[in-house]
C-alpha cells in the first residue's frame, strides 16, 4: 500500500485571516492590549530552555500576587479555564468521595458533570439562576454528609452573580472538606483572597479580568489540598491534568511532562505585568466603578438589572431583556452596526438577559458609554423607545 | 473578614521578556515562521463570533488535507499534543476494555499510563527503544486478546523511530479493533495517510512538522471511531476532552463547550496555509532530503545514527553520543555558543543519544549545515576530534 501513488485530498487556498478589532464586552474573551498580543509574536523558546524556565518562575510569582496566596503550587494549566475546573476537581476527588456542589448557573452544572465523571457522589445545593447560594443551605449540606470538598463558583459568568466567600473556608475545614472555588470571571477584577478566605483550590482563565487571550487556566493548590493529593489511593484520572506531574515541571525538578504552550505563556506573563503595574486593588476598584456607571446608565434607560444589588458581579452585568424585545436581534445590531460583542443568556435565562462583560482592559468608562449608546440605538431601532443612559453613567465617580 | 483591610502580597516588578531567537533543532517546539507568530498578534475575536467560526472551518478543511482524510470530525483539541493522546484514548476506552499498546519509547509508555487511568486493560507489545515494533508481535497480541483498540506511535520522538503503518488498519479492523496512531512528530513531515492506512483515531501537535507554536492538538476520528463513541455505556471520563461535546462546537451546531484558544487557532490557520502553499508531498520530500543530508554529515564526522536506516524518522534524528563524550556539556555548548537547541536522550537512552529535530521550517539545508558545524566545534572543544560533516551533507541532493 505504501508503494501506491499517494492519494492526497485537494489542496485548498485560503486568504490571510484578518480579523477586525471588536469591542469585546461579552462574557469573555475580553479585549487584549496590544502589548500582550505583541508578546506572542516573540520567538518561541524550547520548553526546557533556561530562559523559558525563568519566564515560568516570573509567571508563578505574579500569579501568587493576583491569587493573594503564598501557595507554592500556583501555575497556569496548559488549556483553557474549563480544564482548570477539571484539574481542580479530578486531582482531589476519588471514586466514592462525597462532594458538595453549589449550583446556580452553567458553571455549577459543569462542576456537577465533572464530579460525576470522576466517580464522586455529588451533594447538591441549589439556588435559582440569578441568585446567590444560601449560607444555611451549605451548612445543612455539610451537616448531612461527609464531603471531601465543597465546590462553589465565586463569579457565575452565566448569571452575573457574585458569591460571598466569607467564612466558607472555615466552614469547609471544620467539616474535613476542602474548599474549591471557581474564580474564572473574578480573578483580577474582584478580591478573591485565596489565603484570606481559606480556599484550597482556586482556578481561573486568562481571558477574563486578567486580559490575556484564552488558552491557559491559572490554578493554585493549598498545602492541605496537596496533602490530599499525596494521600490518594488511585492515580488522578487525567494524565494531562495530574498535578503530581505538572508541579514537577513547574517546580524545582523541571521534569518534562508535556510541551508547555510557550507563546500563550508569554502573553500571560505580559498581561500579569500589566496587573502588577496597575496594582491589584486599583484594578478591583476600576472594575467596581465602571460596573456602577453601567448600572446607573442601564437604569436611567429604564432597563432592569437581573441580579440584586448586593450580589452583582462587577465584571459581568446581567440586564433583563425588556418584554417584547428580541434578544438576538439586538445583539446582532450591536455586533454588525457598532462592532460590539455582548452575550445572551444561557439555560433558563436564554432570551431573558443580556450579559455585558467589563473585564480587564475592557472595563473602561469609554466602553461603558459606548455600549450604553449602542444599546440605546439598537433598542430604539427595534421599536423599544428608551432614554439615553450616558449622562447617568457619566455622573458616577 | 471581607471588611478587614486587604492583605495583599508584595507586588513585584518584572522587566519585559525578550527571548532570543534560538535555532530550534530539538524534539520540538520547532522554529515558527514570522508570519505565524504575527498571526497571533491579530485582534482577539469571541469564540462564537461568525468570523471566528469561519476561521474554524478553514482550519478543519486544511487539517483534513494534512491528515489525508475525509473525516468529518477533524479538529484541534484546545491543549497540547499530549492532551491529543489523552483525547484519542479516553473517548474510545471504557473500563474493562482490552487495548493493545505498542511500546518502544516514552510515548508508548505514556499511552500505557493513560490507558490504565481510563480503566483499560493493556495488552503490551514491546520493542527495544530505538527499534520498530515487530508485525508478528502485533499479530500475536491480536490473536490472544479481544481488543477495543490497537494503539501505536508512528513517530517515536524519544528514539527517532518511524513505525511502518502499512496493513495495520486492516489487521485491527479484522480483529474488531480501532487503530489509534500517534502522529505528533510525523504529521506534515512524513506521509501519515489516515484514510489510506485505515487509521481510526490520529492525533498530532502543532509544534513539530506543522510549524506552529505548541498549544493545540489536531485530531481526527473515523466514522468507525465515532460509532464506538456513540455506543459507549459510560460518559467519557474527561469533560474537557469529550468529543461528543467538542464536535458540536466545531460542527454545525456551534454549541458552546469551552472558550477556544483564539490566538492559537490563528497561528495554526496560518501555519496550515504555509503547508498548503508548499504542498504536502513537497513538504515530505523536503523533510526526507534534509534528513539524508544530516545523516551523510553525521556519518562523515565518524558518528553513528542510533536507528537502522529503514526505520529512521526524517523529522527527528537520533545520533549516538561517542564514548567518553559528555552529552549535556555538548548540548550546553550548542545552546550557549551557537544558540542552537538540540535534545538529549530519555529513559534508557539518557546520555546515550542526541536528538536533532528537523521539523517544519526547521528542516532546511541551512540548518543542517549549521548544526553539523556547531556539533563539530563542540566535539572538538570537548577533546573529541572529528572531521567536518559539511561537505558530505552538501553533496546530498
Amino acid at each position: 500500500m505504501a508503494d501506491q501513488p499517494q492519494r492526497i485530498r485537494e489542496r485548498k487556498t485560503f486568504e490571510k485571516f484578518q480579523p477586525p478589532k471588536r469591542v469585546l464586552l461579552g462574557p469573555g474573551p475580553s479585549p487584549v492590549e496590544d502589548r500582550v498580543l505583541e508578546a506572542m509574536a516573540a520567538p518561541v523558546l524550547g520548553h526546557l530552555d533556561p530562559l523559558f524556565l525563568r519566564c515560568m518562575d516570573d509567571i508563578q510569582e505574579m500569579l501568587r500576587y493576583v491569587f493573594e496566596t503564598g501557595n507554592r503550587v500556583t501555575v497556569p494549566i496548559s488549556a483553557t479555564g474549563s480544564a482548570g475546573m477539571e484539574a481542580a476537581l479530578v486531582n482531589i476527588i476519588e471514586p466514592g468521595d462525597e462532594v458538595i456542589v453549589c449550583i446556580h448557573g452553567v458553571f455549577g452544572e459543569r462542576m456537577l458533570d465533572i464530579i460525576g465523571r470522576a466517580g464522586g457522589k455529588p451533594v447538591i445545593v441549589r439556588a435559582e439562576w440569578g441568585h446567590a447560594i444560601g449560607r444555611k443551605d451549605i451548612e445543612a449540606a455539610l451537616d448531612s454528609s461527609k464531603p471531601r470538598a465543597l465546590a462553589i463558583v465565586h463569579a457565575e459568568t452565566s448569571t452575573g452573580v457574585l458569591q460571598d466567600l466569607t467564612g466558607l473556608g472555615e466552614l469547609a475545614h471544620n467539616n474535613g472538606a476542602l474548599l474549591v472555588v471557581d474564580a474564572v470571571t473574578s480573578l483580577g477584577g474582584h478580591p478573591v483572597g485565596v489565603d484570606r478566605n481559606g480556599i484550597d483550590v482556586c482556578y481561573s482563565g486568562t481571558q477574563k479580568c486578567l486580559g490575556a487571550p484564552p488558552g491557559l487556566a491559572p490554578i493554585t493548590f493549598s498545602e492541605r489540598a496537596l496533602e490530599r493529593i499525596r494521600a490518594r489511593n488511585s492515580k488522578v484520572q487525567s494524565w494531562y491534568l495530574d498535578m503530581t506531574m505538572v508541579e514537577k515541571y513547574w517546580g524545582a525538578d523541571r521534569t518534562y511532562h508535556h510541551t508547555a504552550p510557550i507563546s500563550m505563556n508569554y502573553a500571560l506573563r505580559e498581561a500579569l505585568r500589566i496587573v502588577c503595574d496597575e496594582g491589584l486593588e486599583a484594578r478591583w476598584w476600576r472594575h467596581e466603578r465602571n460596573h456602577r456607571a453601567l448600572v446607573a446608565g442601564v437604569e436611567a434607560m429604564g432597563l432592569e438589572m437581573n441580579v440584586a444589588p448586593e450580589h452583582r458581579l462587577w465584571s459581568l452585568n446581567a440586564i433583563r431583556v425588556p418584554e417584547g424585545v428580541d434578544d438576538a436581534r439586538v445583539r446582532g445590531r450591536l455586533l454588525n452596526d457598532s462592532n460590539i460583542e455582548i452575550g445572551g443568556g444561557l439555560g433558563p435565562l436564554k432570551g431573558k438577559i443580556w450579559r455585558i462583560g467589563l473585564m480587564g482592559s475592557g472595563s473602561s468608562r469609554e466602553n461603558v458609554l459606548l455600549v450604553l449608546e449602542a444599546l440605546n440605538r439598537a433598542l430604539n431601532a427595534e421599536g423599544f423607545s428608551c432614554a439615553s443612559g450616558v449622562e447617568a453613567a457619566e455622573g458616577v465617580n
